[in-house]
């Protein structure tokens, strides 16, 4: 299903009212807006790094269109290249063999839709525009990312699980899952079908990483990995040249690349967590992952703690699997909590009432008994978003108190 | 016409291969690429300008999605709104009354194709798409940024001056005009027509200020106000709440809004420049604008020297009037030469076979014969242009030596 306009700007209002209310100290009877995934969980992380971090950028600095002439990704900082290649190669997450191309975007949000315009270009008038389609549950925003322009070269299809258009199609693959954080393969693996990888979350802090994924084009982004939502920094790591060339394309022809500053300091950051894992010395830091890590177990198992109490919903249960960064078996700790109300109850109203802001389970193409929360947010928010779910109780008469 | 996306990607190859070849000292013999406006001769002034304008960052800054959430434009910072309003309160180029909306986006290109999407949804079928359309010459890349996504909301319907379909439709007003400098105003004024004013180049180094301009949506971009073409931030001033919402909503599905750094730096700069030019003291120093207005002019005096000795092209003379920013008289001395051979010729041919890369008038809607030059390059490479356009001499034979 396609989830409107309308709908969106609606949950987009209500996540800006909250966030307005969000203050370091919340007031009790205030609204918890955990709709959207906003990462402000690792600042604490990055302010005790102190200046380690700092970029420092002159006025006259960064001022040309140009990067990296000589790059096919010509807006392309080589820091920012060298450094997602090298945290790459540590984490041990994806190959980035030198004849992979690296396209920096706008967030990966805009790397998504330079993919489409990739692969259905040029524009054909005789064949049908591309279908678009991901696995229910699918990330929300696919579907008007994709829809809000219509586009004529391509077309959200909905659910791959019930996908039988012929044409060509391209499926969106999430791994780890946004909302549910399972680990994912294509469904539908027809013939001359082309897959996007969505790689957001896979990252140490949210699962074990079991291999290098080496597909054909691969989205990774700045936000979740580190939690700088705010600089818009996303990368794809495409192996074919064609495609990659179109990409470029759709970014010069819709923002003429990416912003430079927001580039240089993702290029910093990304390095010194590289430099941080890399080091194996006896004085050795908990570097980022272990950091993200840590919080994420521990926030994951005093969830499950509370949903276990309170008997209301249930949540997924994730296999344990061997890191091979962390060189030990580890569990999942996703991003976001896919709560599910028993008794087929409305789930995302459910929390409504308890001042918990979170996103349906119908933007996700399946049922309103889900909800996606995030797992993400501050610790004082985290704490008081446990504490008002403790509070929810079913009662004899069906009723919620 | 329409230009092609084949097109299009010929001349980014154009531009990258020869900015590749653009070291400081120019080797006589090297192509000097002009096609694009990349603002690179404003970097002496900043360097001059030492650490005036730095900006630092720590790591732990500038990490959430939100910038001011009470905002409609809920990504843009505080900062940025404010540093944009003093600036052209200063310069008084444009009305920024409290009752409009500034709404940031990445580059001015992007928000070109926000104001799109907002003139022309919600998507009514039983409509046809929204006409954009600019009288010639316009601004190459409008019918591309138009057209590249095949959109079903909008379409590119040519050269204003030959518009007859009926129907809904948004004109293009670029003043001074990308590419040949002219002031222009609205040349469809149909009932209930729409006008985007794209105001990028006005400023005081570019043209006489004449007025606050006092659109319904004017859009500006810091690449060209300041020479800050690498951070990609550009602003719209638009007084309709709903169309403002729409823009923001296009933002949020785009690119989830704007790069944090580089609207810090934006607004650093701009303040800068504010009050450098509202310092009126004993000790008053060249501000960025008389700096900028000086190096334009002398580079059109010499330019026109050139062409006059030459006798092959002619430039467009323009009206002198008085600048309310300087308080006298001024000439105009546009961003780009738009110079046309005389006998017909094909002009961007004739100069590419001197080394001198432009971009030929049939991508701006017009014939061979004219072409665009930027004139905002390094010294240097300005200086090697008018030495190769200065050697052109017509031929008793109709050559060109």
């Amino acid at each position: 299903m396609v989830v409107g306009i309308e709908k969106a700007v609606s949950a987009t209002d209500s996540v800006v009212s909250s966030a307005r209310k969000t203050p370091t100290v919340i007031p009790s009877d205030s609204v918890i807006n955990l709709a959207r995934g906003d990462p402000t969980m690792y600042q604490p992380y990055w302010r005790k790094m102190g200046d380690k971090c700092t970029v420092v950028i002159p006025g006259h600095d960064l001022m040309s269109y140009f990067s990296d002439p000589g790059n096919l990704c010509w807006f392309l900082m080589p820091e920012l290249d060298d450094a997602i290649r090298t945290l790459h190669r540590v984490v041990g997450n994806a190959v980035v063999d030198d004849d992979r191309y690296v396209i920096v975007g706008t967030g990966s949000t805009q790397l998504f839709q330079a993919v489409l315009f990739a692969l259905s270009s040029p524009h054909n008038p005789d064949t049908e525009p591309l279908s678009v389609i991901a696995a229910a549950p699918f990330y929300s925003s696919y579907p008007e990312e994709t829809e809000f322009l219509r586009s004529g070269l391509y077309k959200w299809a909905g659910d791959a699980y019930s996908f039988d258009k012929d044409g060509a199609y391209v499926e969106v693959v999430t791994s780890p899952n946004n909302p549910d954080g399972t680990i994912r393969e294509a469904v539908v693996n027809r013939e001359g079908g082309k897959t996007i990888h969505d790689l957001a979350y896979y990252w140490p802090q949210y699962t074990p990483i079991t291999g290098k994924a080496d597909n054909d084009i691969m989205l990774f982004t700045f936000s979740k990995a580190t939690g700088h939502a705010g600089s818009r920094i996303g990368w794809a790591i495409v192996k074919d040249k064609e495609v990659a060339a179109k990409m470029v394309k759709y970014i010069e022809l819709s923002s003429i690349g990416v912003s430079k500053e927001a580039q240089l300091r993702a290029a910093k950051i990304l390095q010194v967590i590289a430099d941080d894992c890399a080091n194996s010395g006896p004085e050795k830091e908990e570097n980022f992952f272990e950091y993200g890590h840590r919080i994420m177990s521990e926030r994951w198992e005093k969830l499950r703690e509370v949903v276990k109490r309170n008997g209301v919903f249930s949540l997924p249960k994730y296999p344990r699997d061997l890191c091979n960064f962390k060189g030990k078996d580890t569990d999942s700790s996703p991003a976001f909590a896919w709560l599910k109300a028993k008794d087929g109850l409305n789930c995302d109203n459910l929390l409504r009432e308890f001042k918990i802001v979170s996103r349906g389970g119908t933007n996700f193409g399946v049922g309103s008994d889900y909800t996606r929360i995030s797992m993400l947010s501050l610790d004082e928010e985290f704490n008081l978003f446990l504490e008002r779910l403790a509070a929810i109780k079913g009662t004899s008469n069906g009723n919620y108190l």
